[in-house]
Formats: C-alpha cells, sequence, structure tokens
C-alpha cells in the first residue's frame, strides 16, 4: 500500500458513513424506562386534555359579568349554591348571579365562565362577597386547551427529555414506542495495548479506547459491546471481525495506530468486504477508515484516545443518527471570543481544544496523544477547510464536550 | 390553618432544603457503568502517564542537531541502525548521526530525541535520506507528560463523561468509587387523579407528575421509587409516607393542589416530623412544603405538572445536590434577547418558560396548568425578586430544559 493516504473531505466522509447507516427497528419500553430513548413513532393524545374546563385556583365559579365593578368597598354578593368536590362532575348548574365552591383542578359547573380566588372573598353565611372583578376565562383552563384528541404530543424522532415523559403520561402513552439502541462492537488492536486492570510495562500503554469509544456510544443512547484487545494478526482481526458484525449493528476499531497496523486492519475489512474511505482531511483523525463487512459499517479508529474522540463526533456521530432517525441532533455550543492565534492548513478540518473561561476560549496546543487536554478542554472549535486559521479576537463558536 | 400560606425568600428556601440534605454513602462500580455516576474520592494515576517516551508518528528516531539544515534538495544521510517493534522496550541506544525506525506509539529509543516522518524521509538501502529538519522534542511524547503518578487524574465530585471514562482507565481505575444513588420516594395525592392506564372521567386527570418527577431525578442520577397515587385521607398518606421514609433518601409528594389537601399533606408531614417550609415566594411554585419526617427530607409539590417541575429545578435541585456531593452542577444556558415584555411582582422570583429561536427568547404566557407550554419552549428566564419585570430587548439567560 502506498505511504500516503487517499484523504477525502470531512463532507465526504460524513455522506459515505451516513450510507452505511442501516435504519433501527422499534420496541416498546415502559414510561419509567423511556427517559434519553428516541420515540419511533409520533405519539397522539388518546383524550381531550384537560377532558373538562377546570378551575386553576381555589375559589368561586361565577359568570365573569356579575363581579364587574367589585370592590374591597362594594363588594359583590353572590349566594353560595353548591361544592364542587375533586375528581367529580359539577352537579349543579350556575345561574347567573350566584356563585360554586370549586377547588384547584375542581370541575368548572356549566353557566359559569371565570373562578374569583378565594383570597379575593369573604364568606358571610352562605353568601361570598367579591372583593374583585374577574375577566371571561379567568383562572380557568379550558376542555381541550392543552392538547386535542389525536394531536401529536410529542413527534417521532425525539430524545424523550423528562418534559415529554410527563405529556407522553397525560397522553395516556404507557408503553412507549422507541427505536432500538444500536448494538455498537467495539475492538482494540495493537500490540502495546494492555488491559485497564494490568500495570504496563515499558512500552505498553493501557487500553484507553474501549472506554472512551463505549462510554461516548452509551451516552448517545447505543448499546456498547466488548470484544476486548485483539492481536495484531490477519487471522485473529479477521475472526473477531466477523464475530462482531454478526452480532452488531456497528463495529468500531480502534487502534492499529502505526501505518503497518492501520494497514492491517483495512485489508482485512477490504478482505471481508469493502474500504470506502481510509484517510479524512481532519485533525485530529487522518487515518480513520470506513468501510462494510457483511452489510454492517465497520470503523477504523485512530489509536489516540484523544484523536478517536474527536472522529466520533465529527464522523461517527452521523452514522448513530443516521440509524436512530434522531431529530434536534445539534451539538451543544458555546459563543466565546478566541484568546491566541490558531493555526490550520487549509483543505484540512481542524478541531482544536479550547478552555473557556468568562467568555475567552485559550486553545489547549497539547499533543494529540495526550489525555489531560480531553479533560481540562472544555470543548473543540472548528476550524473549517477553508481557513487558514483564525485570529484572536474571533468570535468562534465552542463544541461543548 | 391560615387562608394565606407564610411564604419566604427562595433564598431562605434553599438555605432550609439545603440543612435536610445527608451526605449519601459511596460503592464501587466497574468502568462500564460508571458513565454520569458521581466521583466519590479523586482518583490518582497509579503509574506515570505516559510511562515512556513515545513516538506519535511512524518514522525515524534521531537526534534533532543531525538533521539541520536538510531539506529536498540537500537531505542528510543516517544510517538506519534498527527498528522498534511496538509493545517492546528499544533495545539499541541511539548514536550520533544514526536513526532507528519508531512506529506510531513505540518507545523512543534512548540517545534519541526527536521523531523524523517517514513521509519526510526516502530510504535507500540501509541509508535513510532525512529531507526536512526536525526540532528537539518533535513528534514525540515525554514520559509523565499528560499525568504523574500519584496526581490526580477526575476530582472527587465529578459527574464522569465519556473522557472521563478514559482517564479513568489509563489511571488503571477499573473498579470506580462512586456516590451512592439517592434513592427517591415519588408519590401522588389527590382525588382527581387515575394512572396513566386509565381513561379519566370528567372531573378527573392522569397523574402525569409521577412520572416527570421520577424522570427528572432518575436525569440527576437518583433511583425514583413509585408509590403511585395515595387517596386523599389522613390516614393513608400518614402510612405511605412513613413507609417512604423508611426506605428512600428523600420523599417527593406532588398534588394535593387545593387548599385542603395542602393543608392535610402539610398537616401529616408536622404530625410524623416538621414542616419548615410552607410557601415560597416563587411563581409559579408557591405552595410547596419543605418538611422532614423520620431525618429525611419530604417536599410537597405543586399539583401542576409544569409548577412542580420548575421547583424541581429551583429549589429541589439543590437538595440532590448537597446530598451526593457533585460539582460543577452549573445549569445549562443560554444568552438571548427578550422579545416581549415580562411582568412580574416585586418579591417574587418568577420562572417564566420562553421558546427561543435565532436568539430572541418570546415569553410563553401559558397558564401553569399547561402541558403544552412544558415541551414547545427552550427553558426558563429567571426574572429576580428585586425586578417587577424585564423589558422587550434586555438580554436574559435562558435556563435550558
Amino acid at each position: 500500500m502506498s505511504l500516503f493516504l487517499q484523504v477525502v473531505p470531512v463532507s465526504k466522509a460524513i455522506g459515505e458513513i451516513r450510507s452505511l447507516g442501516n435504519r433501527c427497528g422499534q420496541e416498546q419500553v415502559t414510561l419509567g424506562d423511556a427517559l434519553h430513548r428516541i420515540l419511533a413513532e409520533d405519539v397522539l393524545a388518546d383524550v381531550d386534555i384537560p377532558g373538562f374546563t377546570r378551575s386553576v385556583v381555589d375559589g368561586y365559579a361565577v359568570r365573569a359579568a356579575d363581579t364587574t365593578g367589585s370592590s374591597d368597598s362594594v363588594p359583590s354578593m353572590l349566594p353560595l349554591r353548591d361544592r364542587v368536590a375533586m375528581g367529580s362532575s359539577a352537579e349543579k348548574i350556575l345561574q347567573p348571579a350566584e356563585c360554586i365552591y370549586v377547588p384547584t383542578g375542581g370541575v368548572l359547573p356549566a353557566g359559569a365562565d371565570a373562578v374569583v380566588m378565594i383570597e379575593n372573598t369573604e364568606q358571610i353565611g352562605d353568601e361570598i362577597l367579591v372583593k374583585k372583578p374577574v375577566a371571561d376565562g379567568e383562572n380557568v383552563i379550558f376542555f381541550n386547551e392543552d392538547f386535542s384528541k389525536g394531536e401529536p404530543v410529542v413527534r417521532s424522532g425525539k430524545r424523550l427529555s423528562p418534559q415529554d415523559i410527563g405529556v407522553l403520561a397525560a397522553a395516556g402513552c404507557s408503553d412507549v414506542p422507541v427505536v432500538r439502541m444500536p448494538k455498537i462492537g467495539v475492538l482494540s488492536t495493537g500490540n502495546e495495548l494492555v488491559p485497564v486492570t494490568v500495570r504496563p510495562l515499558p512500552g505498553q500503554v493501557r487500553d484507553v479506547n474501549s472506554s472512551v469509544i463505549a462510554a461516548t456510544v452509551l451516552d448517545w443512547g447505543c448499546l456498547p459491546v466488548f470484544y476486548g484487545i485483539v492481536p495484531d494478526t490477519r487471522e485473529a482481526l479477521t475472526s473477531m471481525i466477523s464475530r462482531a458484525t454478526a452480532e452488531c449493528d456497528v463495529i468500531l476499531i480502534s487502534g492499529g495506530s502505526s501505518k503497518d497496523d492501520r494497514d492491517m486492519v483495512s485489508a482485512v475489512i477490504a478482505e471481508l468486504g469493502s474500504v470506502l474511505v481510509h484517510g479524512i482531511a481532519i485533525a485530529p483523525g487522518k487515518p480513520t477508515i470506513i468501510g462494510r463487512c457483511g452489510g454492517k459499517p465497520v470503523i477504523g479508529l485512530p489509536g489516540h484516545p484523544a484523536s478517536a474522540f474527536i472522529v466520533l463526533i465529527a464522523i461517527v456521530r452521523h452514522l448513530i443518527v443516521t440509524m436512530t432517525g434522531e431529530t434536534g441532533t445539534s451539538l451543544r455550543t458555546l459563543q466565546a471570543v478566541l484568546g491566541q492565534n490558531v493555526a490550520s492548513s487549509k483543505g484540512r478540518e481542524d478541531y482544536v481544544r479550547v478552555a473557556v473561561k468568562d467568555g475567552i476560549a485559550t486553545p489547549l496546543f497539547g499533543k494529540s496523544g495526550l489525555l489531560n487536554t480531553l479533560v481540562r478542554s472544555t470543548g473543540v472549535v472548528r476550524v473549517s477547510a477553508e481557513r487558514e486559521g483564525l485570529e484572536t479576537g474571533t468570535t468562534v463558536e465552542v463544541i461543548l464536550w
């Protein structure tokens, strides 16, 4: 193989990786298990919400017109006809110039159009003195005002927040149709790697990538499946990739960070299927491989954990979104002013780690192999391929970790 | 009891609720289960990271001085003495004016101080032509440069991100000391409530609060325990609160939204323990109760789901943070320009739901009982108790949901 990679622009790499994504199926989970899952179908309200016009305060249901001009000195006086109990229909119909007690959440009696708060009234025997006028509709939520029966309350593709869960509860959705979590096979290769539990000898490093990759895809709502550290031999790689593609939806192989190793990963993918991309115009992350084996996307990530993490966010994320159909996946960003010049190469998309403090983004020019810049940075600034760098004082968008 | 609540300022309510928080204990989880858990102790690197000076490129280890002045036309010529294998120590010591091949991640041989990228060289027999000079330390990560042995890599109180998980892996932390998840008992009261699975009759509403509250505390890393809908009787409430306080760390009771019901919840808490706060100068959320039974915080939330949600974020969150010791819990916020005047009452902290689009925050003046403003809003704008409102055009901080 050539010494040089055939690098493709980031947009091309994203296009290729998206083309590999098969849409995940769906499954039902209970409402209590639905938080952060992605909704697979629009959920419609099965009833009108609320199903009746209700009071939002403790007070007296009235016709608003009967309270016009009421004040502390000249209250309206309305006979108290009835009391509505919580959870039941109002039995009496309100007649002009009278009132019916209604608790917060209680049914507004027919004939009434507003509720006077109890704090603005005084009871004298069976009469209620109203000391403040109310407008038509005041302190009332109308039948149907929140959601109509049959109206979508949460749309397909939404990652469910606590508020969404509440709205699904109101809509009677106790079994929630959600997107099946993609199973992501996580493999590491590299003769220098030892498991986390082993103390590395000179020349060895712990397998950090398996943990970072698994935690990242878990964070995205996927199910990581560990295949451990695979020896850097063609046989071992072939057998493990075959097994993982049979068991998972996507395979992420990290490492093989030296050129020989990368070539081996690429050769094995080509043998089992095809390599679509080997080399992306992105820094860090250039030696990324995008391939397919047995119809499943097989992605070769750089061996440096910091580089692998950037590629996950900048490239692999698009594959997962294609598979889950998640909407509204724009990254969390923050505007900040660049505190130092950042040089970049034209034609290459650079991701520069920055620490943001008091609105100033200071680049951390850490070598991409250092882990500490990952945890000491607030996020990354993207320098597009068209630019040769960014100047101090430029307002930049920081993609938050 | 009085018709009017004894409202306290938000700051006082936060102080009281914090005083109730007992610090949670800790437990060990595997690294694969540690994502989003809160670290209970500083974790120290058990080794120097990296444990050896290594190359970050495929290339030739050299003394930088031997490459001074190299160019395409006048390359330096260095005999190739050895090849370092991945995962093993370098065997030979580099002598002046020679080079040793080293793969990405390989050990830098003693005597070398930089690595020339293979792309900037050419091999002719046993000689390597170096066509570009390197500086001292170029393409090298030094022993210890990332973390020193004994140095804290992640601090106690941190909610673990994917990157943190990676750093813990590098530090050899396979069993992670994390804060035990607080168990939160979730009860709803109100004769109007029916379970989500039931189609409400006139006067009835589904129990939305149990689902919203459970999902919110789950989102914060707590373990919700459902106690269902408790009938609005003193006996039922007393027995269920007693059971929940015996089994959980915190009890959140929602509903009892009418004054009679609120008084009943308050009376039962007072009988089983004590009521510290009944009424907070916050809108929505005024009728909140802060109490203690059997040494456990028992919080009465408003019956309206939207109000209950605001109280969770503005008040209850402080209790949970006190219990878990989580650091860096500042809310996610966004700056936006207010698109409409917002009126407020002085002496009361208002939380106004807004939808943000193109930098403009438009208030959603929905009635607090409506659920749809919760899912249609981007977040809330806090109007402090000192202000009587906010004018159109003011730059505001939107607390994102």
